[in-house]
Parts: C-alpha cells; structure tokens; sequence
C-alpha cells in the first residue's frame, strides 16, 4: 500500500517516516548477518598454514594438505549459498517481528558452527574413510547441518504466518510457504544420510553432504523459479 | 517535525538533505555496533576445537567437552539478544550526541569482554562446582556482567535526556526513562548473585546468570509492551 | 529510465518502490564483499607478534622480522587495491543477477585465499631467495594471483553481457567489456612470472607481484579513464 | 546547491539519483572502514586469556596480569576515538575521490597495526618500567602513532584541497583545512615523546601516549566546536 500511494497529498511523508523505519530495521538484520556471514567465511582461511617440512621438500608437502583445500572450497561454497538464500529470502521482506528474529538467530548460530564439524570430518577423512571415528564424525556434520535446515524451516514459517504485515505487496506471499519444502528436504537428507553414514557407510553421506549446497545454490530462487525457467 | 510536512514547498530538499545526514549518523554508530555484535559473536566457534582423542575414541572425547558447547550457546544467546536490545533501542533513535556515543562505546566494551569471563567460568565449572577458583570465576563474571548493564543505564540515562532532539516525534519519548529500570535490574541482580556466589555457593550465581539474558530477551521491546500484550 | 521520469505522476512511487529493492539488492553483496575485505585486511596483522629474544635485545630481533613487515604492508595494500576496483565496478551498477553473484564469489574466495601464498612466500624468501622451495613458493603465489584475475574477468564479462538490465543508464555502459582487458593482462602476467619463476628465477616473478597490483591501483576508474587524464 | 533546489521540478529526480550514487560511494568507504575498526577493536579480546595458575590461585593469577586488562582498555579507547574522529569527519563528506581514498586507507593500515606496538610495549614495562626494552618499545609504539597522525593530516589535507566538490555546501567548508592543526599536534607529540623515552625515561612517553587520545576524543567535533562550547 505505501508503495502504491499517489505523490504529493499530505499524508505521504509521515508514510515515507515509516517506510525508513522499516527499511532500517531489515537492514540492520541484514547487516548484522551479513558480518557474521562474511567472518565465518574468512576465518576459514586460518585453518591453511604452511605445512611443516624439511627444506626443499615445500611441494610435497603442499600437495599432501590437499583435504584441507578441499575443505576450505566447501566450507567456502556452503557459506556463500547460505548467504545467497538468505539474501533472497530478505529481498521481499519488509518489516521482522519477534519470531523472524529469534528464527534469523537459530540460523546464524547453526551457520557460525559448521566450521567446527568441517574441521572434524576432514580430518577423520585424512585418518582412514571408513575408520571408526569417521562414522562419528559424518553423524555430527549431519546433526549440525540438519540443525540448519530446521532453522530455515522456522524462518519460512514465521515469514509465511504473518506474511500479510512482513511481506511487500508486490512480491508473491505465497511464495514462504513453498519454501519450507526446500527445508524439509534438507532435513530429512541430512537426517537420513547421517543414520546411513553413521551405522553403515560414509562415503554415501559425503555424497549427499556434498549434493545439498549445490540443490540450496541451484534453487536460490526459489522452487518455482526453477520450473519457470525449464 | 521533519516528517509531518506536508510536501513540495521549497523548503522540503533542505530537510530531506539533514534528515540524511541524521539517518546515516545514527547508521554508521549502528553499522560500527553490528559488526563488534557479529564478530564477538563469531570468534566465540574458535573455541570449538576438535578434542585430542586415541583412534576410534573421536565419540567419547566429543562428548567430554559438553560444557564447552553450553558455554558457546550461552554466550551467543547473550551476545544475540544484547544486539536486539541494541536494534530496539535505536530504532526510534535519529541522532546521537557525544553522550550517547561514549555509553555506546561502554556497551561495546563490555559486550567484547564477555567471552573472557565466560571461558573463565566454563573451564573452572568442570574442575569442580563448588572449589575455590569457582567462587573466584562467578565474582568475575558478575562483575562484568554488572558492568554491562551499567553501560545500558548510562545509554538509556543519555537518551532519555535529550529526548527532545534524539528521538523521534513518532515514537513514546518517555520509554527510554522507563527502560532504565531494566537495566538497574540487571545491576542489583548481577551484583547480588556475585556477592552470594563468591562469598558462598556458586550455583546460585549461575542461575540468575542464565535467567538474566532469558528476562532481556523477553523484555527487548521494553517493559511497557510486554505489559500491553499481557 | 527510473532516473529520468518527471516527477509528481501517480506511477512514481512505485517505480522508487522498487529502486529501493534494486539499491537494497546491490547493497547487501557490496556489504558482504565489504565484510570479507575488511576481515581479510585485519586478520593479516595477527602475523605480526613479539619475536622470541632475550632481554635487552628486543631492537635486534624486531630488526630481524622485516620481511613480516614487508609481507603485511603488501597484502595489505593489495587487498585495498581490489577493494578500491570493486568498489568503483559496482558503482556503475544497479541490479546484480545470479552470474554476477557466483563471479563476486570466486573473487571473494580467491581474495581471502591471499594470505596463504603470501605467508608461505615471505618465509620461503628469508630461507634462501632460490632455494628450491622458493620456486615452488612463487608458483603457488602465481597460480592463486591468476586466478583471482580470472574470477574479475568473470565478473566484467557477466555484467558486459547483462549490461542493458544490470548498469545504470548514466554510466557508460560499455566500460565493463573493456576493463575485460585489464583482467586478462593481469592472468597472462601472473602465469608468465608464475612459469618463469618456477622453472628459472624467482626474484624475476617477485618484480612482477609488486608490479601488478601497482597497476590495478593506477587504473581502478579503468583503462579509458587513465587515457582520458593524460 | 542539490540539497537546495527547489522540488516538484522535472530535473530533479535525476538529481536525486546522482545524490544517491554519491551517498552510496561514502557509505562503501565507510562501510569498509567501520568493518577494520570492529575487527581492530574485537580482536583484541583474544590477548585476554585465562592465566596458568595451579588450583585455588586463580584469582592472584587474574589479579597479576593486570596489564593485559589496562592495554586491553587503552586499546579499545584509543581506536573507540579514531573511530569517533572518522564519524565526524566523513559527516560532512558527500564525495571521495582517489586522494581520499589512499589517505583512508593509509589511515586503516597504521590503526589496524596498533594492537602490535601496544602488546609490544604492555609486555616489557611488565619487565621492567626503565629496561632497555622499555626505550626499544616506546619508540615502535611513537613511530606507528605518529604514522597514524600523518595519515590523518594527508586525509584533512586532501578534502581541504578539494573542499569545493568533496564537502557538502551546508558544512563549514573551511573546517578541513583547520583540523589540519589537530594531526599536526599529534606528530610533534609522538615524536617528541618517542625520542624522550627513547633516548631518556620511557615514563615521559607513556603519559603522552595516554593524553593524547584523550586529546583526539575531547576535541572530536573539531578545534573550534569545542571552543564555542566554552
């Protein structure tokens, strides 16, 4: 409605007063995420440091770390397509109440966590990928990824429940109440790969752990938006 | 006043100009708070270590380090809903003086020494509830705590005296007298559990610092509208 | 277009609607890029600590750590650099699509990996300016400097093609198929000095890491803007 | 004179966009720059750790580090007041051009290496206040504060130059070139103090190390705003 308004009649700066409100009280949400996204992602880069080696020996010590990289890239890669989400989500979002932020919460705190249960899986990998402690290890990265997932599903929730005060007109509010699919699915592949990587076989939760940021970047748009463009 | 004129009189530019002006003064102190919140809040994963552990133990020693998960969550709950007060605060804020400015930089402070205290009480927990660096760790974490609040105290003080010129028309001008109530709570109580639980029994201090953050966050849109919903 | 409308007609408000969300959307990836920058920037200055010495004899080893110094000054003004690009690319620019996202993320990730080759080269180089492991040193500098220019070139090519809905009509719209060149210059050179410096002399890649970001400091408004001053 | 056309007419709304574009290039060099002084400031909470103590002593053990808490606090106020001057100064900026920018930058650089001198010098006075470490380390610590003052008079000195573009009409245009006058009074002072402790009694430098930020935060608003207060 604000967005509609014809110009110049009284009542329109008061509304524009209000509209910087708002404005202002989603950026901060944003902005507070954005920094606690932009950190997670560089501190990853603390965990490569020059490997120890006799001289002369620098390359293959280089190319022994390679776990590492690959960590570094993954990490790196689920972080930024949780930022991308998250920045569409908020796209169309207007104004958060109490419930938008205790959910906003629950989804940096599990963000914030998955270096640690990346920094324990790559290295029960390096020991031995099908050694005991890696089946410890692939049940707890998938109890904290699950974790996220859950919080999405909280925060498409509250946004959908009250989408008629928090959701701008012009965007289709229906459209939080399709995404919680996109949660549910993350949190039954993660559930169900962690209890088959965990009593069985590893590699097959590595697969899906690997599979799941690429569905999360590839859908950033929504559901929907994948089938529009097919 | 600013934004009660009715509109496209000749005058309007200048205000939209130091209304600007205002809002990006009120911004910056915002975007220098948020990323002090989301730091101190990320760097709290950096004690999340992988535990040393034989082979195959990975299960068990993970398990041992379970008061170093409570503290990373407690600590991020504490530091999350301090920021939502923060938000509450300034959403009706458009200008801050030099007042506001140093208790704001007292907030800050206190807020990035929290991890300190927390890792202090954490690790003296586990050697034993009831020993003698317990009773020494709660007087320190009541102390910073009480601090804290003190800072709050001193923000809302300021406000609330020039309310007038800080805070905006639209808004109750009188909440930010009110609001220091909440912060005088906190002192008294923060201090009042150091006291019992150096002089004698630690237990009791860890309740009320787990209930104080629960009571802020509960409280984060002020005492008044907890009431109105009541 | 949204820019040159005459004002005051009905359809006004919303076209600002949505400009908001356009200015909003371009905001969050520039506050996210600017978060990583920052933090990328700082965290080099946690290489720099009190070395090891005997009493009397701080001077003597704070001497010695110079090219701790030199690294941190270096890093530091590349990063600054990069910043200062994409600061003035993004200008320019008003709406940002799902190829300039994954561009702005290989450059994002490419710019945090810097620390590493930089910490490893500075060590190699006091170890022996060609030892062995200073080849390898040089390589590894080159390959991850060549390819933060290939994550540029990404990124002008997908604003290039998407030029007519991404950049804002003042702007010329042309500029970002040219700065493609810039980019590629800096690949091409980064693999010349990577090959020659692996394979032959090392200080003769050294001449050209200290050389290039010069450049891109000196042509950050782009190549045409640098012609045009002379 | 954009801030004083009068409204409703049909070159406005493209005056606004450029008003917009310019906005959001100060805000990115602000953004930026907020972030390194949130890193800078929260960082320093990692130099505050639990200390080694055997049971029972903690609270002699926390009682003995108590130079840690004050270089913690002095830090935090010091860059809390770089802060504050670069909120006041930017104010009235509507503009950046090259030479502000690498005078911001130079001005990120030395306050991002602050925490090095600092810890530098709060660990030898614990070994002895008159040491010949204590000269070595008052003089480090002079010569990056004073690098820091000269960073400051490059920033004034490039904004006075070009006042006519940079500042906003409604400022006192002429500020920039008397704030020169602050950062000059900085460098004389470290330096002085520097060659005092350096080659005399280290004392002498400590007490001007800790006026002058107190000088930089009382006088924050500028020279003549506080003398008008008088």
């Amino acid at each position: 409605m604000e967005l509609d308004t014809t110009s110049c009649d009284d009542t329109e700066p008061r509304r524009r007063g209000r509209r910087l409100l708002h404005l202002a009280e989603t950026n901060r949400l944003e902005a507070f995420s954005d920094g606690v996204f932009a950190i997670v992602v560089t501190l990853l880069v603390l965990d490569l440091k020059e490997p120890a080696h006799s001289p002369g020996q620098l390359l293959a010590a280089l190319a022994r770390q390679w776990p590492a990289y690959l960590a570094y890239f993954a990490s790196f890669a689920y972080v930024a397509v949780i930022w991308l989400n998250h920045h569409q989500t908020f796209v169309g979002i207007q104004r958060v109440n109490r419930g938008v932020h205790f959910a906003n919460f629950a989804l940096l705190f599990t963000t914030a966590l998955i270096p640690f249960p990346t920094a324990v899986l790559s290295r029960t990998f390096i020991a031995g990928i099908d050694s005991s402690d890696a089946h410890t290890a692939v049940g707890l990265y998938a109890g904290v990824a699950a974790s996220m997932c859950a919080s999405w599903l909280l925060l498409y929730h509250q946004v959908h429940r009250h989408r008629d005060r928090l959701v701008q007109e012009e965007v289709d509010r229906e459209r939080f109440g399709t995404e919680r699919a996109r949660a549910i699915i993350g949190i039954v592949a993660y559930l169900t790969a962690g209890v088959l990587g965990t009593l069985w076989l590893p590699a097959i939760a590595l697969v899906v752990f690997l599979a799941l940021p690429t569905f999360y970047g590839v859908t950033s748009e929504g559901l929907k938006a994948v089938k529009a463009r097919e």
